[in-house]
């Protein structure tokens, strides 16, 4: 398995941990206008391979020539956002990046599985798919994959559990308008209220502050550290994992829209059955009425965001 | 972490395996009755920790001495059934090879947690803890943890899915009267019907008859390999990460219960919280009462098989 | 990465096993006249994949159809020696086993990298490659790759080291006549005689004696167990690494030679580098002329077998 | 396992990364003066527990009463060098601050053992030996295993090889007067000079090149991504292995001398055996008599550091 990695920041470091961590991926590319930082990115995780336990993958340089015949291309490039910045400043700045980059990619390969990273990370994917004509099967968005592993942990703490005994979501925009459809979230198939209960808890639950704890909780690692990359970067490691295994995993990643749901023109995070050919299926979940009213304000937001920039 | 494994059959040599593969698991006895048998799995293993990725850790014949400052004791020894044999038969003879285990044992700690897997593994727990006080929380029969993976994966075939994306279980007697509680199952927060149309399959679901092939499936795997082993030996590996990791998670094991369910006097699955302290928790769901009447229909037969030996 | 085992016996099984742990495989085939077992194998270890942790890989019985695509072909079917058998014997069953095999594999692919473990594999590496017209480099003996484990093993005893921090190999036939080239064996770049002191040990060093455990303790394992399948799925799990990785390692496997060290017509065990490729170069080390007659008596041996079959 | 990581710097937030990896460690605290990054770097790793094939380990902020029942510490905290300073002004500042903080540990425990790794890692080891009298066996500091990783890979780029397959060491000071003692690196017992040629290749091996190189890689990594940590994590992640398998590894690390190799009164790196009780044995190479020039050397300068702060 081939892999080329776009951009050498933190979150392009990171991914490159998890690649080595796969146990099955043989070639990595790392690809960053800076040469310089992904040369010394390249150079440091080339002294791990000398350790029993390390895999002697081979890393090196990229450029976009190696994207010909790549299996997998993981797009983490372009600013991330600074101090009073608003969010569409942001926006405009990637939904450019990302043009430029995939005017590149597209030179060499509509047959790789793009996976994009960079926020807004639905903006980005939106550009890779509608604007380039890229299929969408084959532009997987991280999205709420990574709040949904938040919502998860917090859940889990909440009730003293193992996180992955959880069952919930958070769908819709990777950002302010997200939102966890609470009509599907259950613990072995109990609801969360029941399942105090069972747990032999006396919890007090507020499903409203959990939600925006949640949404918070990426600000917040940004705020005390500067920038999030480990969780989001176990998020592309899982969905690389659904790939290379061709695991049929539901994951709730950014995918463009071409009807599902009534929307259309946008890329959001829905449950999406993802397996060896990227998303094999956009699943239509029967959310609530409120809950589909959420989904669709997230994708106005979204598509009031690629109408301004 | 000191782990000793009894019995070095099919099932306790594969479960040395998992324990190898488990990263953390520093010292391993093996002890069997024929002990050149043990010494045959401990050097076939002892080959493999030269290669480069492979663990170098300490494999070395056991004694009941060694019990004394494990973490961990897993049982695997006793007979497996033979043709022509009757459970109860099986049942009278693993008994009593648990109670002279447990002797020896408990001569040396009753302080590391015992995980029990040799069949009928519900009476062998009982054995263990009712008659020879051992306390019940550190006494985890493997159970339905076999029946339940059968069971996801019987499911998530017929919906072409990973088979972690299903909740479902198997619980009670880990035998013939074993039922699926359909209540709880489920994908995603839908129950398996409705799922069928958002996976946007048209599948014929027979939830009697998926219960009936998932009880068949390990006779059927016994009948064509002889016995089982992997299957079960990653249930003990799920086990042992649970307690080696601390990690709180909701498992389906065989315990004695004392009351829950309105039970007592004997030992079934039932989902249990499995940590660092072994059962930490169990759990008393909401059942229906047509599932509570299968789960009472369940322990009757096992206390009848008590009873009889 | 596709791969297709063929043979469901104890090896094979375990075989499967390395597979899965490997965390980038995810499509196994495994195919054997016993379909029964096979299916008996492929259905114990699916209820492997509804546990976190545990790859979701598709595991299915597989037809020799199914090598068309294949990278990668294991071969671990024939009988085993059995007691009062000589090796001409089971020499001649299973060449011709691997030439059925190989006549059915090779309507399908000659791409594919063959990994053949059948004993006596050197003469069913040649099998494969001589008679049957395989590329040599895509055919790779498992060889004297776990008798070589073996001998770190029990040197790493010795010095109560880790074996990986021992080097040194078996080489040639992987049976009677195999040999340890004492001239390239070191720890740390000490004679195994100079290491005594450095380690702060007394301990004698009988490098003959050393030799013979090594060459016995297979039968040993043999005679305790009834078979070996730890060890050598080890290996086979080593040079799958190799391959997957692309890591150009340095393992002693069985090829078949065309003059390097003199000799033709034979496969035996040499020092290899393996990769992508299979068999990317043979190195021919420069062993002492006592080291080269062993070799060259190690490749009469099994001429003569192969005379005499 | 228990393990409390100090600092939660580029090094520390990679250091935690291998923990998880590690597989059996259930337990991490990360403490750090600035207890915002700290949480940050907390918060971000928990949340990649809820994905499947991650540990659900417990991660938390910690204070040195977590030192108490620690088995292990790992000492990361303390500034890196800036641009203009000199290795002196760190010596000092990080000498000071490696004081604070044996202090605090030392009001809990001297039971645990302690990883070192804030630079000058060979100064840090011996202020916490030393001058504060905590058992030499069980301070173990990185020292040159990051540069014997770097050796071996440079090594092994040359002869298109798994670095693995190369033995070589850096030893003395982690820094400026390390030094390769080329008369014990080989390729499968030969020199690197006889290995030319049965590799098969033409290449110039200029050994003080390569010596060179190694030593200014890590320069170049600083200079080219502002820091270097993934490296030298997978070097604390190699000795957390040795210990917690109890592997009886021999590892470069660096160790306080009370003696051996004729030095007392200063840390530097020596080739060391370690297991579950840290440095089990120093070995006493028999190097040549340049080789033994350039280790006093070695001694000499950080004893002059030493004595200067």
């Amino acid at each position: 398995m081939k892999v080329v990695v776009i951009g050498a920041g933190m979150v392009g470091s990171a991914v490159i941990g998890e690649l080595l961590v796969h146990g099955g991926i043989s070639e990595i590319y790392l690809l960053d206008l800076d040469r310089d930082k992904a040369e010394g990115e390249i150079l440091d995780y080339s002294h791990t391979t000398s350790y029993n336990y390390n895999p002697s993958a081979n890393l090196k340089i990229g450029d976009y020539h190696h994207c010909k015949d790549a299996d997998l291309i993981i797009m983490t490039a372009g600013p991330s956002i600074k101090k009073g910045e608003t969010r569409i400043d942001l926006a405009g700045k990637n939904a450019k990046v990302m043009k430029d980059i995939m005017k590149n990619i597209t030179r060499y390969t509509k047959d790789a599985i793009i996976i994009t990273v960079t926020n807004p990370v639905d903006i980005v994917t939106y550009v890779a798919t509608e604007e380039l004509d890229y299929p969408r099967n084959k532009v997987i968005g991280t999205g709420t994959i990574v709040d949904s592993a938040r919502l998860m942990r917090i859940i889990g703490n909440k009730y003293n559990l193992d996180p992955k005994n959880v069952f919930a979501y958070m769908l819709g925009e990777h950002g302010a308008t997200s939102f966890a459809p609470w009509s599907i979230s259950n613990i072995c198939g109990y609801t969360l209220e029941d399942f105090i209960k069972i747990r032999g808890f006396n919890i007090n639950l507020d499903k409203s502050l959990i939600e925006e704890d949640t949404k918070k909780i990426g600000m917040e690692v940004w705020r005390k550290k500067g920038y999030t990359n480990h969780g989001i970067a176990a998020g592309v490691g899982r969905i690389v994992k659904a790939i290379s295994l061709d695991e049929k995993s539901i994951l709730p990643v950014s995918v463009l829209l071409k009807g599902e749901y009534g929307l259309e023109d946008v890329a959001l995070s829905v449950p999406c059955v993802v397996g060896e050919n990227g998303i094999e299926k956009i699943l239509e979940f029967s959310l609530t009425e409120e809950e589909l009213n959420k989904l669709r304000l997230s994708a106005k937001s979204l598509k009031d965001t690629i109408a301004e920039i």
